[in-house]
């Protein structure tokens, strides 16, 4: 597989093969519509705005979704993906679980709650899906390295997809990164690289790198355009999963803000290509107190998001400067939800309360979206009565720390009936 | 859901509802032949053989299976549940990922290779599967508590089930197992209980207590015919994966055995159901030198298997006394096939073989069936131009430490673009 990476980079969208990004047809300013050609851009050169890939989609119906693989692939007509996607090695991830948590639901007074469940996708985060459309566009534009930099769980996707498609990556995380997170980096990888400082600065590092070096395919800097529509799969998802129907409320972690950003975007699409109907639906946002700049600039009112320095145990949500916060903010105040803080006590009860109830460990990123979903009910912002959706989007096997403090064996016995009977359980 | 598990257990199958265990009729002994009728027995009561469910399917057919649930129920008429076994809370297992192992099967020189891969499970392991399977016949039977020795993975699945199910469960562990897996039960219930002793001292007592108190559902124990069934989806899947046909050659982990007479057993039944093509398979069964009763009794060419006292990394497989191990040998004797056994060095350095190779993490039990399958193709035991299927039964997560003094970051460097290139990274 190693030799199929072209060990060159391209200039220019004219020597793309045909078809290299599907139904995609260019990118677009998210702020001043301006367009660019397809390519390893990010930036737009009128504004400096975000740019986004934009498609002629054609005609798209629910027999030829549901006839495709049960992976993110079943959706390749709606991403920026060739159309044989399928053939080059790939984690193959998506079509997880929407699990109805029926006990959590009555724990919490709802009357329907589903988990949609990304903890069981090949690295056991959401961001396999990403890193997946993020190789392709690595691939089609004959990227030398496949990189990031990484609050942990897209260190992992990356390492473990770099290794499958045979192309060499190099990760980048912020030094204080919890273990399980590195190994499970280190694993895959020869080049783990850690870095002392915080996301954000491990960030910008990558941001110079890509600017030196454009061999260099940093899945979440300069090829982020098409890396961040792979979210939009969790969208599509849902919706099939229910039925091909749209839920009443939906509950996000927010980081970057990239991935409640798109599951909007992928209803939105669904609803212009008539595979769900029109319906309002609310979307909210879930942060941890120790790194909220959204949920301050919901709460406040204003536009304008200020950087923090992030000190959270959900270190997967630690981003202190969020590149598409604004957009969370236009989302959550456009549809009536809204974006919600916790703080770890929080965290970490959730991550127990999820355990006890549904069978799912989640991490601390899911948490915080479960510690939010029970606030948002408790201060009444969410309806009880409506049909909820929350992302569980990583695993607690990652962030065992949060909960090995406060959960463990009941009782150390010998092995006999005697000390069974003597310890006085059930 | 606390409330559908009755608080009381049955003696007799009288009291079962109609269709409680689906085209299950009765339980046959392995050794004698003798039967019984379905309920909470596993010993032979003529000669103290191992009880095994036996059916009348009728006719089932692919595009049954086939409109059935992305999950182990879409197999529900050839396992002992009801019909209507997806309307109970349950953790909706399996159907999980076959990956064409292209790169692993080049680095050994295999035509073709296939990794099913059970590390995507609802709790990172095969376990899932016959715990889903256990936790049917404990609610049918009016079990109050459900409960399992382990050597890990299957404490995390039985606690994870039982609190999904809303059932109490009582999980026993070797007091010595790793901190992931205790986390990752502990998690999920208040009764995580540490033995002093090795697994198979764990597993005595079990049946002590089993035996004592009837309405304790001990999942491999005294419902243990109706859990092992579980293990046939892991076949029945593997083949309807492959586009229903049977592979050539398939490499499966061996602690008690169970799971590799399964995956035989289903295979069988896809035969006598016509929904394969009948055709020669060699079976092979993977153990850790620290615990490898079943290889050393297959290379001695005797019948009886010697028990022993595990020493190894590979804890999920640290089974002294195999319940199933004479029938392990019976089926690599009969297929051709065989049972190989690894060095803890071997392990690790499989683990992250597969990882560099394939991008998936597993544990120590799918370290030595890598490594045996290495060890296979090394010695000429195992055909590399037929067709193998290997299964990776669990998660690196819960067993961390196997590789993590092995791989780490490469490089700790300050949050500079100089700091990057002084430290010569790609
Ligand atoms: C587990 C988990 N959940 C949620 C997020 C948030 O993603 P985003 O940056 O798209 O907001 C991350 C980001 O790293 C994550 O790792
Ligand atoms: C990860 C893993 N693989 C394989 C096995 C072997 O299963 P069996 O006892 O069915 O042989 C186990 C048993 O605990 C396990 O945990
Ligand atoms: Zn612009
Ligand atoms: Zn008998």
């Amino acid at each position: 597989m190693k030799e199929s990476f072209v060990s060159l980079t391209l200039d220019s969208a004219s020597t793309l093969r045909a078809g290299a990004f599907g139904n995609a047809t260019h990118l677009s300013c998210r702020e001043c519509g301006a367009t660019r050609e397809l390519g390893p851009h990010y930036a737009c050169s009128e504004c400096f705005g975000p740019l986004e890939v934009a498609y002629d989609f054609g005609q798209v119906t629910r027999e030829q979704i549901e006839a495709g693989p049960r992976n993110i692939w079943r959706y390749k007509a709606l991403l920026p993906v060739p159309d044989d996607i399928e053939t080059s090695p790939n984690l193959e991830p998506g079509f997880t679980r929407l699990l109805d948590a029926c006990n959590l639901a009555a724990e919490l007074g709802l009357t329907k709650l589903w988990v949609k469940d990304d903890s069981t996708n090949p690295t056991n985060s959401f961001k396999d899906r990403v890193v997946a459309c993020a190789l392709s566009a690595a691939r089609e534009l004959g990227s030398r390295v496949f990189a990031c930099p990484s609050t942990g769980n897209l260190a992992n996707a990356v390492a473990a997809a770099g290794a499958r498609a045979g192309i060499p990556t190099v990760v980048f995380i912020p030094s204080n990164l919890e273990t399980p997170k590195q190994v499970n980096s280190a694993v895959f990888t020869e080049s783990l690289v850690a870095v002392d400082g915080t996301y954000d600065d491990v960030n910008k590092l990558a941001s110079e790198i890509a600017g030196e070096d454009p061999g260099w395919a940093f899945v979440n800097v300069n090829v982020r355009p098409f890396y961040a529509e792979g979210s939009k799969t969790l969208g599509y998802e849902i919706a099939e999963q229910l039925g091909w129907r749209l839920p009443d409320q939906i509950v996000i972690p927010v980081a970057s803000g990239s991935q409640l950003t798109k599951v909007h975007k992928a209803f939105q699409e669904l609803i212009a290509l008539g595979l769900v109907e029109d319906k309002p639906y609310k979307v909210f946002g879930a942060q941890a107190d120790g790194c909220s700049p959204v949920a301050s600039a919901f709460k406040a009112g204003v536009d304008a998001i200020r950087p923090v320095k992030p000190d959270t145990i959900a270190k997967s949500l630690a981003i202190g400067n969020p590149a598409d916060g604004i957009y969370v903010l236009d989302i959550a105040r456009q549809t009536g939800g809204g974006v919600e803080q916790v703080s770890d006590d929080e965290i970490r009860a959730a991550i127990v309360l999820l355990a006890r109830n549904e069978g799912i460990f989640t991490e601390t990123a899911g948490g915080t979206t479960v510690a939010v979903l029970k606030k948002l009910v408790e201060t009444g912002q969410l309806d009880p009565d409506a049909e909820t959706v929350i992302i569980n989007t990583g695993h607690g096997l990652k962030t065992l720390d949060a909960v090995s403090g406060s959960v463990g064996p009941r009782a150390t016995i010998a092995p006999t009936y005697d000390a069974f009977t003597a310890a006085g359980i059930a």
